[in-house]
């Protein structure tokens, strides 16, 4: 039970979590001796081969710091300036990111879709590519996809292909954010589809599914390789010692743990949501609980300690990780229902 | 004695070494339980705290994965898309960088100034500074100082002072790339008389200093520190899982390796320069080796493994760090000799 | 009386309008000689000096080609990439201009505020500007008005003051878009008020006005003046043969015909409104008509040949300008009754 | 004889000159009636096909206000951030626009070569391609040529094709410069040349060729005219009123004025150098005059009144235009040689 105003973060995000055993092993086995810098190092030679089995693709991979970034740069690759990427109205990329994809992509527009529980409408994508192109709007240059949605969905795959196949018949290009793929996969999602369904760029997380801070970025379509490394210099994402963003993902994908560890974070959060007597604002399909909650209720078990947050579409969020217990699920679903 | 064709990387680059121990217990202790993302974690403000209490100041201190970004970011901050960052013609920020500085910065131009061993002229940037304003150039808005140089020199306070008075009485913003900073304090640089000097916005590497890709932003100047968090996570720089990136400064700090690695590099450096029978380009004030060297020298050393690298000064270069040995210094400067 | 199917765009746009002779007989009257270029010719001080008379201010005032370029640069002098201009939702800054203004701006956020007839309501404003600052959102950088707005509302002294006091009061800058500016004062608006109200960049129109492409960037914040001409340089809009986009206003503001021809559209659209048997969506308080109509009526009437546009907001709108005749007006009104 | 101490400004730039009556005649009688804006009109019509049938191509038209933008629009379709635009050492592009294409570039690199009079060399130009590519570099991703170049220099087609042969083999896009264009032809280039030369974005100068502040932007390459409005449009370079940039280009090219006042021009530089008594540090290949003076001889020259600007490549610049008269000429010629 926690302590009164002890502070509970376990649940606040999955970014709170600490790096999982087995990408903290394989960070420590590559620290002996000298590498190559600027991702020419085996370990990165490695974990990419790993990454492109777990895809089944022969695409080209590289590791970057940071999602935001690893999204920013995708983006700006398939979308000029006096375009528009169209994405779902709540996506990570329009309204948590600070500005960072318009920043890096010189003033592109962010055109937001509904959709329920962060999956994009294909009726809604549709009307926006019928539209006809003005020379005083930015008309759609890419389609922004999120698997696993902000909210937890899992997109079927024959919805995936069914809005990438509409881009791509108008031309654009296709992002994939998968900060949360290896969620979805362990929900059911087969990671082999991905390269027929015409995502050019997808970024896959790293960091939420257990690792240090790092993100894979695939790159699907070819010509889009040209010169990445310049591009991922100049966005200062390039980096030097990068055996030590590469060889977490070796020891995660080669044990399996990737999804493996997914997997249970997923089920904790199907777990709480079990547990914690709230109904739901969004299904369960990943690691994420939506919840409906009055305001009262939420102030006061912040009161207890425990920590999640209200999100713009009004549910409150509590994210599992890998690192969650049992234990813990069960002592924040009692301190909500003590505090309902 | 290194093998015919085998590949030996050691002097090719300071960020060819893994992490050094200080650094890496204290990322490994930092990888318990959960802690707060994006900087609000206990490990990034002990770690602040270290560097402030190391540089004298109360300045605001961030911690970013990428150096390029980091220089990045400061000069953005500094100096607006129609003026001039003012830098040495070899700074790294001009020639290294793949555009990074001019594409965060949406266009400035780098400047570039004269003189010796990467030092900028005092007499030059007066010069720059005297110029009268145009509509049709861009005029300086900031100066950028490297220390310890691109060319291993120290630059005496003294000279520092100077510059930055000079670019001050104009206006200018100033800025410090101190990506091997460790290396000019082992030299005899103060790293206390940086508070004074006028520099508004300092970097100070990790990742040549024997950490993992993490580098310090250090904004003197409290104007430029609003809302810094939200050019940060704009510039793809606001790490998630923070303490990561924080966590190995606290035991390179508290445990003096900081400077004491860097002091050895510099060591090791001169028993290079010693050993290597070469004539020098520049004096060896930190840890790096530029030796006048035929091509067809070069090239019978290269075929024996051993890996330097060419400048645009002409130069060839061996970059020593923490990880160097005495024993692979001998073994280099023998293969020098026995191919000269 | 209009042929059928014979294409009348007189009130498609101001802009469709030609040049008013007060403009163009001061045009002509530059074309004299050799004249100094880039703004250092004597029609361009003359201009400056009348248009500073017309606002009794000393601001510093520079003539550009483009109401979208001039817009973009303000609002990239006031707002910087982390940042949000906050302006009504239906702003041309935001819906019209292609992304110019983020463009320019590398990436600010245009964050869109409710209020009837294009003015931004108070309470909404004030509730923006409460907001904490997060480092995952672009917080409020500059406020934009457009006066007279986009629906033809004129702002009141007190409520610009009351926005700008709000808006200064957090430290943010203050934009203001005259692309209709010279309807406004003939609609009473007091153009003298402007210079203590808080404005720190005014963008007043010429083109709709009734002359060339021409626009007067006028600089209240003196500050914002330093480099300005090498701004305007880097934006493509600091003209070489400038006379010609300054004469102009010479005419124009010498004339007093600024304002009286700006007065005549006022009555003109005042006309169509009482002539036209439609409701009104919007009050008309300058040269817009923004009537109620089906879509039915609406294809009806086009089928005449008489063009007019749907907005964002559902009405229909019907611009005058300088060169609208009651005798348009007549015709376009009885088509208008005869669709009916 | 010029009165001591009034101001000549002449020569001082082709951009001071007035409007050629050619253009300023159909620009009045552009001006009756109401006319379709952002270049939908007929006046832009009939002057893209007068233009086409000029350089004998169906290329796309476009007439923008400043050839500062139309060059960094040009150079930012071709060119991406990570990139450089490869030019001539002393390019307008380079070192006059205060960063203009760098801005709308979002950063690339502008990238000097040598050569003779503003002629880019063709064996430096072949040492830029060869280069490999890096990641720390920006790797040629555009070249730029100006015709006639900023030194009066007229490029014979056979170079040209030299040149933007070796740029297509490498997949470089290519931008002319041709904001005197009509002075290279005037000197003899067949303008219909160009369009089987690579070049995939041209600029035809109107300012400098007498009209006023008007450009036009060639789009050889139709696959970059896809939403090329929109690219105007975000620029600040789609004109409301259109027409006013359109018409003085059909008296320019209906009457024959736009190639016979630049051949009058040429004849005026030809007769000033020949006059003037200076040694050339140029050949007089259009209209411009570069001299060898020195700097006691420049200031005497200029307290006579008569303006005349230095270069970087440290020549004396005097520029003749449509306006420039022979009477002028031989007032400028005597005191250039009464001050020697």
């Amino acid at each position: 039970m926690p302590q009164p105003n002890a502070l509970r973060i376990d649940f606040a995000s999955d970014n709170v979590a600490p790096i999982a055993p087995e990408a903290m092993e394989s960070l420590i086995a590559a620290n002996a001796g000298y590498a190559v810098s600027y991702g020419g190092d085996e370990y990165s030679a490695r974990a990419a081969d790993r990454l492109r089995g777990f895809l089944d693709t022969d695409a080209e991979v590289r590791f970057v710091g940071s999602g935001t970034a690893a999204n920013a740069i995708a983006l700006t690759a398939l979308c000029r300036p006096f375009e528009a990427v169209v994405a779902h109205d709540l996506a990570h990329i329009g309204v948590h990111e600070a500005g960072a994809p318009t920043y890096f992509g010189h003033g592109f527009q962010i055109r937001g879709l509904p959709g329920g529980s962060g999956r994009i409408d294909t009726d809604a994508l549709d009307a926006v590519l019928a539209e006809p192109d003005s020379a005083h709007h930015q008309a759609p240059g890419a389609l922004s996809l999120t698997q696993a949605t902000e909210f937890g969905a899992v997109y079927a795959a024959a919805h995936i292909a069914r809005l990438t196949g509409a881009a791509k018949a108008k031309g654009l290009g296709v992002h994939m954010d998968g900060a949360r793929l290896a969620n979805a996969v362990a929900a059911g999602f087969d990671p082999k589809d991905l390269k027929g369904m015409g995502v050019d760029l997808l970024v896959v997380g790293g960091t939420k599914a257990g690792m240090s801070c790092t993100e894979a970025l695939v790159i699907f379509d070819k010509v889009l390789s040209r010169r990445f490394d310049a591009r991922l210099k100049m966005s200062g994402q390039l980096p030097s010692k990068s055996r030590f963003l590469s060889a977490p993902w070796i020891g995660m994908l080669e044990s399996g743990a990737f999804i493996e560890r997914a997997a249970h974070a997923n089920a904790m959060a199907r777990k709480l949501a079990a547990d914690c007597g709230l109904s739901m604002a969004h299904p369960v399909e990943s690691n994420g609980v939506f919840a409906h909650m009055t305001e009262e209720h939420h102030q006061r078990l912040t009161k207890t300690g425990w920590i999640g947050f209200r999100n713009k579409d009004g549910s409150v969020r509590f994210m599992c990780s890998w690192a969650t217990t049992p234990a813990a699920v069960e002592e924040l679903a009692a301190a909500i229902r003590a505090t309902a």
